[in-house]
């Protein structure tokens, strides 16, 4: 019974079989491999952004430290949520790469407001070389609580950036099931939206690691391909990081794996609604379930074999309300899903 | 005919069979896989340092740069040749990763000798706050050159760096060829020889993208770790790091795979040695040959499908001498080999 | 009428004349100036410490980001309040010097208590290499909002911070006058209260521009030293330096002029006090008063040519009420003050 | 008898007046001081640029460090000769300010030529992801070796930079000696002559400690303002800074000043001709001497007072030649002069 984290499973098989398939003879290295060169049109195809830039890194903290380093000036802020993962668990990346830019933090959880971004772009004062100035705005789509922002609240954000003149960035470490939950375009969730940039994730949805960063204006490409090489984010066998790309995107795995995940969280939450003990924190929208619990119960379920991300006192009493967090994957099957409903159940 | 490098082959079977064994269930994340617990037990074995730190990383570069940053302060210089890999393929991946560093130039070429490191230690003046700082030492183990440190070599810089309080960082990106051709111990090689850290390159020798960091005195393990992961260089799914290690290391296919490559620049050697109108930069030791040849020779080949890497003048005259390199993987076959003695033979 | 800052005023006649008498004839460059070692042994004499590593430094921010970049690895968190001078004042240098470090804001405003920042500190996940690491305390005494850390104050908040080995690090640009408030011995406020470094302002209270930086353990001296020099703040005429800090510690000059500048900010409080449009916001503990007032109110004493630091929505309706901040150097005439209270009296 | 540094002397009587002149009263803080109004006018004046963006830092390196850090991208390498103040006297501070641009030594002393420049700048690649990148040509004039670049010398060497599209970037620590040796306008030693951005020394000419970076392309104006700001080089009581800049260019006290030091070293130099033991290393072109001498008579000098810089090994017997370096500024006597001549002459 493993919902640790959508980082935690094997390949889907077509990433693992074009990995597979890519490994024969020679490719020429660092990016120039043939596969690359298919990989980005077909990115620019399924954006409908024929001039997008488009690099793949093997990490999601790469492709999100490079990507606002690119964005980002090092006396900026980048306006984010507390709980954004370059915020919480990146151990200073973006402030490394961007040579010391600050996070300005946004709400209080995972999602921010237009209204609550304006509050704090205005607060950050304009022009005087004081202080910290402002910078690019970053947008995390599935949010680290499992949640989605709508095209119109993506519209909403964005229009108070480019009020502002400040470029936006989407963590899309899950952007497959953030898609098939929004059932729309590639273009309506990104550029369309007015998304200036982002990261699509192959790592949580059946990849062994690589992550794709798409600018949709084509004038940061030469920086970012810089800035990749300095960071050592530049592989030499590139081709391993190209074929699962291949993979994952080809015949649209990506979207199939992404459906099977959301699909597996929506079958866990239904079941685990029915545990009185349970409460849920948010509504599940992909492929992430939020619940507190009493610390006994957590005790009961660790004890048998159950493996989850847990946050609060673990030394507290037994009454004292944990959260957890349940990540499905698409590989997980409903067997394991069934048997975690039946052993919460008590 | 591709001798363009030894990172643009295949993976070994033996590396691509362990990826696929490792690639089914769950596993924990981020470095804590049980197949590195065993590769970190392996290399501490075969490098008889039951105390090492041992980590992945999927690059050279960042094998390097981390490494380094490690070792240095910003306000040091890094000791190394003007042809390391550091100084001229980085991009400012060492400058970046030290917050600043200098690299100080030691000798004309790929090696450095005693002498020469003590000259170039000696004229950084120490203990005033206006210059450089003395720092590291790095050493590349096969050079740049396709050329070796002998053990005598490297003890005697060691102990010049050891008589100046430095440590020593050796670059092994191709430290599988350069062991089998000394034909002596990984210790030999190492600490027993006063390195302190090194890189234990995969990539160019049968791997996907993988490279171990190893430090010989553990004091270094968290500050590496914290290093890694603001370099944004820790993998999620892990696994896929260790397990090209494993199978890498397993069986000694990697000295085996050398030993291999070794034996192609042999035979590769051996042929083009009558061809009159090439000429050997070096004696080839490991993996790789050197030899200059008229611009129309290269013309020639190239036009025939050869591909290697070329130094000089491409828009000279005809007889103008250019420098060739040509890499032999494990992968390549007697047949391309013999193929292009033929054609160069003319 | 001028309350804008006390870094507008002239400098104290001792000092201008301290830097006059050292402006004759030869001297060492780059603090090896024997007015330094006069200085240097002063202050470890007047803070009963005679090991202490003493430095001058040009300007405030100087002096915090160096200090701090001494103290604090790059991926730890320096924790401040939202008010420090480090976090909003600085344009980003203590995140250019610590080489990326993360500013984690403790309390709401300008203090913060012992039980704020525990409880920030424990959010602060230990040994995790994914999130920010635990880094120094900072404290600045005076507050940006005028007010103090009592002894007790001090005492409970270095006590957290060693609870869990972290330094402290106090930014005393206003040191004096908190010194003169509180009435009590210069160790008794930094070493014998668990401060670990702190700067020592000069430039707000009778100088040109010096700070001292001093660190109570002189392990973090030839470092401090490197890094000042390596950003750019060794001065070559250091003379000019060390005669400010001469004449400024000379017969108790510094302590005169604070106690003058804190009876000037008490003198206009307790004018203003009688005026029923302002309402304070804080009491005055030294030499600032910050008050509120009807934006028609500014209004009207601005156009007097009533010069002071103001906050709040500058282009709201008449009523609506803004912060004014009032500063009092040593310079400042009774005449000017009443005059302006005066004036505030309508 | 003191050739140490012209950073040893006294401040110029109209310098020290100039400071004195503007300690009075209240004036606006961080550069928006009327007297600074009244410098940047007078420098875009006596300059013939009306637009250039004109800034004043303390230090020398720091004007260095952050106008270079304004022209040149992280990846980056800044052409300069191995003698350059730059490479051997900041500590890295152009490495640190840069985010870690590489510096590229052109030549092999002090002095560069056009075809050693050109040669430098083809050897690095361009367009390659994975070198270092070209960035800009930094001169210094005064070289640190005391000699002249003319004004045909600077026009070839900016015509090269020109024709790479590299900036350049004139290190002019004296600035004024150069000027008034070349007996040109400001316009043609800079701009005219294909500089810039340039550093103009007052410190080592008079003043306590003040330099001004000009930009003639103000588009650099905000980028550099934050950076200085953000190295903590931006002073509260900046009228300090304008003060003795505008000391200093008021009724050509500079020119004077640099007229009177490169006199006085004339008269030294005139006078060591005819000490048998003592050979010229360049003819002295401004205010600096540098002779060789035996060990030996450097240590009768010495023993008699005598200080001055000294360079080679110092524990060699008594016929081993030293360097010695001799450095005249405004303030030093003809007695002082004539003295140390027959101390030489034995």
């Amino acid at each position: 019974m493993y919902f640790a984290s959508d980082n935690s499973g094997p390949m889907h098989p077509a990433v693992a079989q074009a990995m597979i398939a890519a490994d024969t003879g020679y490719q020429p290295s660092y990016g120039t491999d043939p596969i690359m060169d298919g990989v980005r049109e077909q990115i620019r195809e399924i954006f409908e952004a024929p001039e997008a830039a488009v690099y793949l890194v093997a990490t999601g903290t790469a492709a999100n430290a490079l990507a606002l380093a690119t964005l980002a000036q090092p006396w900026e802020a980048v306006f984010c949520t507390p709980l954004a993962h370059i915020n919480v668990d990146e151990c200073h990346a973006p402030e490394f790469y961007t040579g010391g830019a600050k996070l300005s933090l946004v709400g209080a959880g995972d999602k921010m407001t237009a209204d609550q971004l304006r509050a704090r772009i205005e607060s950050w004062t304009k022009g005087d070389v004081h202080t910290s100035q402002r910078g690019p705005v970053q947008l995390t789509q599935v949010t680290e609580m499992g949640r989605l922002y709508t095209l119109d609240e993506l519209h909403a954000l964005t229009s108070v950036a480019r009020e502002y003149g400040l470029p936006t960035f989407m963590d899309g470490a899950r952007f497959a099931n953030a898609l098939v939950a929004l059932d729309c375009s590639l273009a309506e969730m990104t550029w369309k939206a007015g998304i200036n940039a982002l990261s699509l994730g192959g790592t949580k949805n059946g990849c062994a690691g690589v992550e794709a960063v798409i600018f949709f204006d084509p004038k940061h490409a030469w920086e970012f391909e810089l800035r990749r090489k300095r960071g050592a984010h530049l592989f030499s066998k590139h081709r391993y990081l190209s074929a699962q790309m291949q993979g994952y995107l080809n015949g649209d795995i990506w979207l199939e794996a992404a459906r099977a995940a959301n699909a597996n969280a929506a079958r866990l939450a239904a079941g685990l609604r029915s545990v009185p003990e349970l409460e849920f924190v948010e509504e599940p929208a992909a492929n992430m379930v939020f619940v507190t619990l009493p610390r006994r119960e957590h005790q009961r379920l660790n004890a048998a074999g159950a493996v989850y991300g847990l946050w609060g006192d673990l030394e507290g009493d037994a009454d004292e309300r944990l959260m957890m967090r349940l990540v499905c994957d698409w590989s997980i099957t409903h067997e394991m899903i069934d048997a975690f409903i039946e052993l919460a159940k008590g």
